[in-house]
């Protein structure tokens, strides 16, 4: 039996040009279960993680609208929301995928360890939340110390930095979970991120950690055979957006590397992903895939998507 | 070694008085550590529950007041989003307590079964989240199929069912935990209420579950030994409110149930409790426990609170 940790993107339960409705997210929760029970029908033992952009938005959004009636939570306290509101699609649609034998699914509340010395720390780059007046950026900046950009013609956003995840804090119940037949859902928008004071407390921080690099760190948590990463995109390509733009198929660990050190995937989308392939194959994982949600199933025979594969 | 179901009011961590800033939850949640740790203490394994009428009720003000810019998703979903949020703080509180020898803490998102055809449905009771004008409480009540009553001079607010809580739906992974030595925050706010469909499927519904009725639930689900119910009372009380007013220390079964039936104990406070904890001795429980925060440690040896036991 092979235990696969599957990443979906943040926007797979509100892709674009949808608003985020109730009914609609759960209509693509039900999408998103249904290639998860095509896994687990293969007989794999599936760990799911998921990206929480559009959710964590709407409730930072929403938070601002009612500050002065209710206090404003911290971001972290907002990316634990969107755990327990994602998990709990996720879980109960794919409860309901078979509702004769339903997959025992279970979503968590998890934490990654991030360094407080993390260079990310000194250079916050991840714009999060509402799009702010100037005057208003100005107040938000002296009350609650954040960091506000200016987004081009827009307006003011806050950012906030993405450091790089050192370990699942719930790595042992994860396994426990794992070990008992459990589909676990974890990590969660990357997880909520936490640092380790001098006196060994953990203590959560504003920033989002990449839920790609996440997934990476739930595989080892798991000692898992397969990694897929989920996008918009059937397969990476080389020189995307160039007239010399060009799928790649297979790719080895050295070949990855290399592309990476080339520049060839950008920081905010494939970067990531085949950062986190590479890391995953160099710790002794089997196979990597990256590709979009409909040839999954294919990509991991081989017959669609990007396949990186380990020992090369 | 003994199991013990420990359930936190909601108020617990947003108490009187308090608005419910992040910073005054986080000290509340570091008391409550403190009571969880010295039951750890003692060499008992914990399952523990919360309340979360404040948190909902924050999260319904807020999405209101942002409707016209991101949509509002139910009431249910708002009940998974303070599952991750509480259950969060609560964890690392935990985790937190003695950083050396961290206690292996791990909130769940957590759905309740209750019956389609609960008498609740015909009749709901329950108020939740902001008060509206006359106006909006109309155009509500259209646009949604919400129910508003008015609510004697201050407006109007919606009421949603309390029906019986029948089965924790992750019951196999609360247990697979609890053996594998997790002490596991789950069914927070009473637990997601869910029904079952004719097909078997499970479908999320805008109700608000009794969160002591849960907390017996979980009990069994765990074959706890003990449950302890939390209150801002010191011990449930005979005549409450009027000059005869007098503390119950002990309370048999039967005792328990005549009082019940003669409306000693209100809807709304002590009745659910002392409901739920006849239906923990009924059901084989050892002993159940109805106290305060302070006092709790002292009940479980007979010293304070109101103690009742199986088997009278």
């Amino acid at each position: 039996m092979r235990t696969v940790v599957l990443a979906f993107g943040g926007n797979a339960l509100v892709p674009e040009g949808q608003s985020g409705t109730f009914q609609q997210q759960l209509a693509n929760a039900e999408g998103m279960a249904g290639i998860v029970a095509d896994l687990v029908g293969r007989g794999d033992r599936l760990v799911v993680t998921h990206g929480n952009g559009p959710q964590v938005g709407s409730l930072a959004l929403q938070q601002e609208q009612g500050v002065d009636v209710t206090p404003a939570q911290p971001l972290f306290a907002l990316g634990a929301m969107t755990q327990g509101q994602i998990g709990q699609l996720l879980e109960l649609a794919l409860r309901n995928h078979s509702p004769a034998s339903p997959v025992q699914a279970l979503a968590l509340v998890t934490h990654v360890l991030v360094d407080a010395s993390d260079d990310a720390f000194q250079e916050p780059t991840k714009p999060i939340g509402p799009v702010f007046e100037e005057d208003d950026a100005k107040r938000l900046a002296d009350e609650r110390g954040w960091r506000l950009v200016e987004d081009a013609g827009r307006g003011w956003r806050r950012v906030v930095p993405s450091p790089e995840p050192l370990d699942i804090v719930e790595d042992d119940a994860v396994r426990a979970l794992v070990d008992a037949g459990t589909l676990v859902i974890a990590a969660g928008g990357g997880g909520i991120p936490v640092v380790r004071g001098d006196d060994g407390r953990l203590e959560g921080v504003d920033a989002v950690i990449d839920k790609d690099l996440v997934a990476e760190r739930l595989a080892a948590t798991v000692r898992a055979d397969a990694l897929v990463l989920i996008t918009d995109e059937d397969e990476v390509s080389l020189d995307f957006g160039t007239p010399r733009q060009r799928p790649v198929h297979e790719m080895s660990i050295d070949e990855a590397e290399a592309h990476l050190a080339q520049g060839q995937f950008p920081p905010g989308s494939m970067g990531p992903k085949v950062t986190a392939a590479v890391r995953f194959l160099r710790n002794g994982g089997e196979v990597a895939i990256i590709t979009s949600a409909e040839h999954v199933l294919a990509a991991l025979d081989g017959e669609h998507g990007t396949r990186m594969v380990g020992g090369t």
